[in-house]
């Protein structure tokens, strides 16, 4: 992240702390530019950021004020769910959700897919075909189990920024993070275990529980601070739970990013208890901080954290690259890899190695999480302005996904059904639980937004609610 | 295959059933020619093509004839394996071999990589590139689940070789024939169940059935017709089988075709049990017969075989992409796609489609097949001139496999501790059992033979293993 991008973040969050009330006269950019030790340029540059949010006003030969701001939506309820193990359902429902958006022409306001069409991508592209194209052909070989080790290299490189110190030999690629979290489900638990996961929680991995046979207990989540560790000690007094998997950073589908302390809590909890932790990290390097926050993996110190992640999110979810550092689980999880995939494709793991050498992968980092934080902004927006008042909203601190909860009386399944003949697509709320919560919640994606696709979609989602509460 | 390879196969038959006894006088060109409908220059050059495999000898002015064959090696004996189900070890062993492989500058005799150097698999790299470089992103973003529909198409039509007749719906595409397997394997079985296997039998399919904590009986197999159906009936009449794992065509390691009839017979085993088949057809396509022998699955009327393979024996390993037609297990197959690996890759999926569709898999098959089948002539040569005479050895139909049953004094993981200061590698019989037999058994890969390369690695085991028997 660059300087005024940084500035402007640490400006924001004391706007939105109210350590500068609205209307508030803020300081100079003299004053900033002494304070924070940057040129008068930047701190100029930062407060156009804040201006383009919407936080910040300029008022000519005054200075920089502070909005006089609609009142923001208050943030999504914690579910108080009944506390013990169940069987996952939903499959029906996540499969349809999948195969609806692959309808031609469908808008998908709920999936899970980042912008691919940005032109900080392009050289992956070409060091893809170059690739393909080298006389040398090892790539057509089959990989080794792990992975290979220039990507796992550069992985290695990467992890630093989250807080780990790791090696190559730590890190397994995988075929996306869906096979990274297989891999560490199995890698921890049998049939018939039980495992703790943050509510709402991503499907994916919960299908993945309901396929190995495990049953998920579903632990209250702060839309802020994350996964309740009160709650979570409960449950692990009172139940055989075998592992706890959760999205620490830039939460599916809530966007938090758990407070270091509460992180730590989480560990110290997990060893008392000597139970592993599955950690999704998928969407870690798209926090809207710099530096991004550190994973619970970087203060495990005795390998019980199994981190999990891919390129899904940041690249490409077409690459089908990820990985998994499978921590004092290695051998397991090698094993576990091999019966699945047996090595994963060799040309995009090269291609990615290049690309992340090349020092692309951070230009494109920057670059979509920029977008992707402006974007949140004019989707709130949207959504404040085309929702019946009262929705709540989240607040994401990275990403690209936004959880909205409605009034109780909405079914989004029949919200979803209705918009379907519009070739409209919400992430209905209950796949988000092992059994069918969060009805009245939907996920929207705002990682590409168009202003003539988007928002009339947006809007007429809008407007079916308003339909269904009048008729509820 | 063309006329003169299909022609020189037929005569070469004729000959190895004795129909044409050694030293006897073949019939003329002229009286070829007019019993099998083909021009004159055809049976000439398949009288070329058995000269090269050393089956006849051309006389000047007399004719050709069957050659003074060497006596044949005997086949491999079938293992009469204790008939009880039984945990699968041997992981470490796999483990250690695929690791070994890797080593730089070991000449891996044992690996199961095909020739991926060959001029006719160079428009794959070609379509590679373009896909990769495409201004259409759609490669960039996450499949369905079961893959692209011109991928599936182009398999569909693959298929008919084989005597099935099949829809695009029913195919869903893998990350190579491993997660093809494992899927199958989780779409018919739970954890303690019993699978049959033929034997020896592809150690990647064991170590799934281990990982996902089943228990595997090994069926005694024969080197010719294969699987054992009467040991099978009566295995089914004793213990709880769920389903049946094997490989009929191209067999990995043995190399036979099983006759049709043994086929049907199996099937209808099958279905007077009700349980599944697992059809491993990964080298099916490297049948040196033509047409290529049928499926199973090609016999199927009621859905209960589950097809596997892929193009990592065909093309390219490194690609990572197979396929598997799940029949009535459909549902439960999508399911396991998702929660393995989510999706497959996009971009090579829609390489290979053009690569099919433009004809090049036609000609890149008949090319290594045609490669194969030399070399399997000139390994079993090397074989029989430096290993210890009573050496037995498989008599492949398809592929590029060679088993080896030596003295039952020799220990071939011995054999390759020895070996592995040399840096040459040889597959260990010990990966092919669910517990460990077959110890004095190897297997090879002849794909792709340097004559500075692998005659030297392969006379140096010879010597080894000579040195082996006298300090026995």
């Amino acid at each position: 992240m660059n300087r005024y991008d940084n500035l402007a973040n640490v400006l924001g969050d004391r706007i939105e702390q109210g350590l500068y009330p609205a209307g508030h006269r803020l300081p100079s950019v003299r004053v900033l530019s002494n304070e924070h030790g940057v040129s008068v340029s930047t701190v100029q540059q930062a407060y156009r950021v804040l201006e383009e949010r919407q936080l910040v006003e300029a008022r000519p030969k005054s200075g920089y004020f502070v909005s006089l701001l609609k009142k923001r939506a208050d943030l999504p309820a914690v579910c108080r769910n009944p506390q013990r193990p169940v069987d996952i359902s939903q499959w029906d429902l996540v499969l349809a959700q999948i195969n609806s958006r692959a309808t031609p022409g469908m808008v998908a306001l709920g999936g899970g897919t980042p912008d691919v069409t940005l032109s900080s991508l392009k050289p992956l592209g070409r060091s893809l075909a170059r690739v393909a194209q080298r006389t040398d052909i090892s790539a057509l070989y089959y990989d080794t189990i792990d992975g290979s080790k220039v990507l796992r290299d550069q992985i290695a490189r990467l992890l630093i920024d989250s807080g780990s110190n790791m090696d190559a030999e730590n890190i397994v690629i995988t075929t996306g993070c869906h096979e990274a979290l297989s891999i560490a489900i199995r890698s921890v638990c049998e049939f018939g275990d039980i495992v703790a996961v943050d509510s709402p929680s991503f499907h994916g991995a919960m299908q993945t529980l309901k396929g190995f046979g495990m049953k998920a207990l579903e632990i209250p989540t702060d839309p802020v601070t994350g996964i309740s560790i009160e709650a979570l000690e409960m449950a692990l007094e009172q139940w055989p739970i075998k592992a706890i998997q959760l999205t620490p950073n830039c939460n599916n589908p809530l966007g938090y990013n758990m407070p270091d302390d509460r992180k730590k809590a989480l560990l110290r909890l997990a060893q008392a208890y000597d139970i592993a932790i599955i950690e999704d990290d998928v969407y870690g390097d798209l926090a809207y901080q710099y530096p991004r926050p550190s994973t619970i993996t970087s203060m495990d110190d005795d390998g019980r954290v199994l981190l999990c992640s891919s390129f899904s999110k940041t690249l490409a979810p077409g690459l089908r690259i990820g990985w998994i550092a499978p921590g004092r689980y290695r051998d397991r999880a090698i094993h576990m890899k091999y019966i699945g995939t047996g090595a994963s494709a060799t040309q995009p793991q090269i291609a990615i190695a290049e690309f992340i050498q090349q020092g692309h992968y951070q230009t494109h980092i920057r670059r979509v999480r920029h977008q992707y934080q402006q974007n949140l902004c004019i989707m709130t927006d949207w959504i404040s302005q085309y929702f019946p008042e009262g929705v709540r909203i989240s607040r994401p601190q990275g990403g690209f996904l936004l959880w909205i909860e409605l009034d109780e009386k909405i079914d989004t399944q029949k919200l979803n059904r209705l918009l379907e003949p519009e070739k409209i697509q919400i992430s209905v709320g209950s796949i988000f639980s092992a059994s069918g919560k969060y009805r009245n919640c939907l996920r929207v994606n705002y990682a590409q937004l168009d202003e003539h696709v988007h928002r009339p979609a947006v809007k007429r989602v809008g407007e079916m609610i308003h339909q269904m509460m009048l008729m509820a």
